[in-house]
């Protein structure tokens, strides 16, 4: 039996869609996880070393991504080892609008403690600021994934290309697929 | 003295405006109140009951949301008793191209386990399902808040307006304003 003033348990899904994302990503740490796969990084270590998160919380995250299907647990060699590393699924390349609502809300209504230069969106192909609205505001073509990057001048002079995700269903967790090498 | 290794302190703000974003927004129940608000719900039995949330789950989030100005505090007379109601503010209002993020993102993948017609985003001035890209997709028309409703049939088979923002500063929390009657 069960107490009906429970909190909604997230394998009953409700109808509503807004909770039903919520339910996964309305989570600070599942948002910051998903921020650095939308700029390339995939591994264990480096999630932990940037985040400053306890192995036990990141595991628990990275976990509950793979399982939604958000991320893709793929089998690399690392000197001579089998390890794994997580990248995003389509599912989680399309969490971009979110990212990109996050970032406008967070310019607009938020500072940094820090001073520093604000992040842009990056049109690859033309090289300038391409504001959000999925045309390039500097020269006018649709923005695609392959040609966004993300200028974070506090870390980097250099725009970071948003990663490619995974092919759906060739690289799934506990594939048997071919590494290189 | 701090361990270099802590979580970021929600009180220093990073530079990256995505993670100042995520660290106040990043949190279902906030989301969900939030989703609420943006519907017209004000009142703290009405988020209790309607989202199964305990009282002090509730009084922190709503606490921390009027702290950050997302929500204002508003008396309000009730059979001759001062009582109070929580209103989005401009930055309230402002999260809806991310619960609109949220709600693509939710259709597109994952389902609920009762079924029900989708959710959608209706345009008030000419009555059908607007699309989410700013314009109305029926009529072409530019969308705007005040003429923006939620249709969701599981709960009703009208939609539900969106609630519009209190002025920024003229009932904020604490203030003497006059409630009516």
């Amino acid at each position: 039996m069960q107490a009906s003033s429970r909190p909604v348990e997230p394998r009953l899904a409700p109808p509503c869609p807004i909770a039903r994302a919520a339910d996964l990503l309305g989570d600070r740490w599942t948002l910051l996880i998903l921020r650095n796969a939308t700029v390339g990084m995939t591994r264990f270590e480096a999630f932990k070393s940037d985040l400053g998160i306890a192995d036990n919380i990141l595991s628990a995250r990275l976990g509950r991504l793979v399982d939604a299907g958000v991320l893709a647990k793929v089998p690399y060699r690392d000197n001579g080892r089998t390890r794994h590393e997580y990248r995003l699924t389509e599912s989680g390349a399309d969490v971009l609008p979110l990212l990109h609502a996050l970032l406008r809300w967070g310019q607009r209504y938020t500072e940094s403690t820090e001073p520093a230069d604000p992040m842009k969106i990056v049109h690859l192909a033309c090289g300038h600021p391409a504001g959000d609205d999925g045309v390039c505001e500097h020269c006018g073509q649709p923005l695609v994934r392959d040609e966004e990057a993300w200028l974070r001048p506090w870390r980097s002079a250099t725009p970071f290309p948003l990663a490619r995700p995974v092919a759906s269903g060739s690289l799934a967790a506990g594939s048997a697929a071919q590494s290189p090498g």
